[in-house]
């Protein structure tokens, strides 16, 4: 398998981690699209993937998987432990809702942030801006921390008691966010151990 | 099982075509919750979603699921024909990729046209619009329907040659645009030529 993408950028770290939790990343290839230079917007790479965005797994038959949570989802069928995604269709559904949940009102939401309210990318990618959308993205984000903070006051991790991909997509948000001068509020106590404990995971060091 | 939903409205359309897709209907009962009168952001649904959205399945243990994704996903793994997100590894990835994508770039984007663009829900529950956001997410939605034409002149359904919950979510994202008068272009010949197609399947006339 390969994956096209760019190290140190939130979405290719989000399937670097799930990749190093399965101990799956030396069956991959990593070939590198660079996204400061907008090679993810040349021709080459749009016959990868149409929308102009990293990550992409392609498979030995060429097949070409772009989302986040579709290459967790396949790499999670492959091979390894600890499932990401659930093992019962009761986990499934719980992980699957609360993975949504941190992709759209805080991954999604500090990304809209980085897009629309900072340079993000500079001016020759970032061809439309919307600063108040962004700041408004930004806020979305702290009532999820906030939201957040609430579910691990009563259980380890954010879609119950095991580790899952709700974790990871909510860690490399908030560590995005925090690469933004937004970290999360004192009060969040709960929310703050998590983080911890999640940052010492082996899988983290792993893909720094 | 319970689905508390609002007939009529676009995220609960999508379950409700999935059930009926699955022949599952009649194992459901709906409770509505009345959107127009702000049902949804009482304390005793909140307890249900604290986000504050419809739909939610209810399980019989009282487990609660939110995001349509989500719940489509557990109604797919319980019975029925057809499997709406695959059967294989990699048509379940492919799937999961194009649900997405449509998702992100044709539903949510004609949703945010709804709330931000349009009086949408009413000043009640529209506490907070950006029009130039509004008329931008249409404009991306337009994109998306002729990149989705492309998809569909060389393949019957979005993410291949089976009907998937990709082409639910779109169907859906195509029938609210319609609705706020944004018509798929008369150059998209292949996603017309799909509209029609989906349009007539038996589990849309039983949702209408
Ligand atoms: N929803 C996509 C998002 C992918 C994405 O936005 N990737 C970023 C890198 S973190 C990218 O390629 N950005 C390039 C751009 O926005 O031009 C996923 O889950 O993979
Ligand atoms: N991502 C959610 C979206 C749910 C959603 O936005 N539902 C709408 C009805 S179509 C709603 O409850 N809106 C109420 C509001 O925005 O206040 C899902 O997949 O279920």
């Amino acid at each position: 398998m390969k994956i096209y993408d760019f190290k140190g950028f939130p979405n290719p770290t989000r399937v670097r981690i799930a990749l190093a939790e399965k101990r799956l990343s030396h069956r991959v290839e990593f070939v590198s699209i660079n996204l400061p230079e907008g090679e993810h917007k040349r021709p080459s790479f749009l016959a990868k993937n149409p929308f102009g965005l990293v990550p992409v797994l392609e498979l030995e038959d060429g097949t070409t998987i772009a989302e986040c949570t579709a290459i967790t989802e396949y790499l999670d069928h492959i091979d390894g432990e600890p499932i990401l995604t659930g093992k019962t269709v009761r986990d499934r559904a719980l992980i699957h809702m609360m993975q949504r949940r941190v992709e759209a009102s805080l991954f999604e939401a500090v990304v809209a942030y980085y897009h629309h309210a900072t340079p993000g990318l500079g001016p020759e990618i970032e061809l439309y801006q919307n600063r108040e959308w962004g700041e408004k993205s930004l806020e979305r984000a702290k009532h999820c921390m906030e939201y957040l903070d609430g579910v691990l006051a009563t259980q380890p991790y954010l879609a119950g008691n095991q580790f899952s991909v709700a974790d990871i997509t909510a860690f490399v948000g908030i560590t995005f966010a925090a690469s933004l001068d937004t970290r999360v509020p004192s009060t969040c106590s709960s929310l703050r151990a998590w983080q911890d404990r999640i940052a010492g995971r082996p899988s983290i060091n792993a893909v720094a």
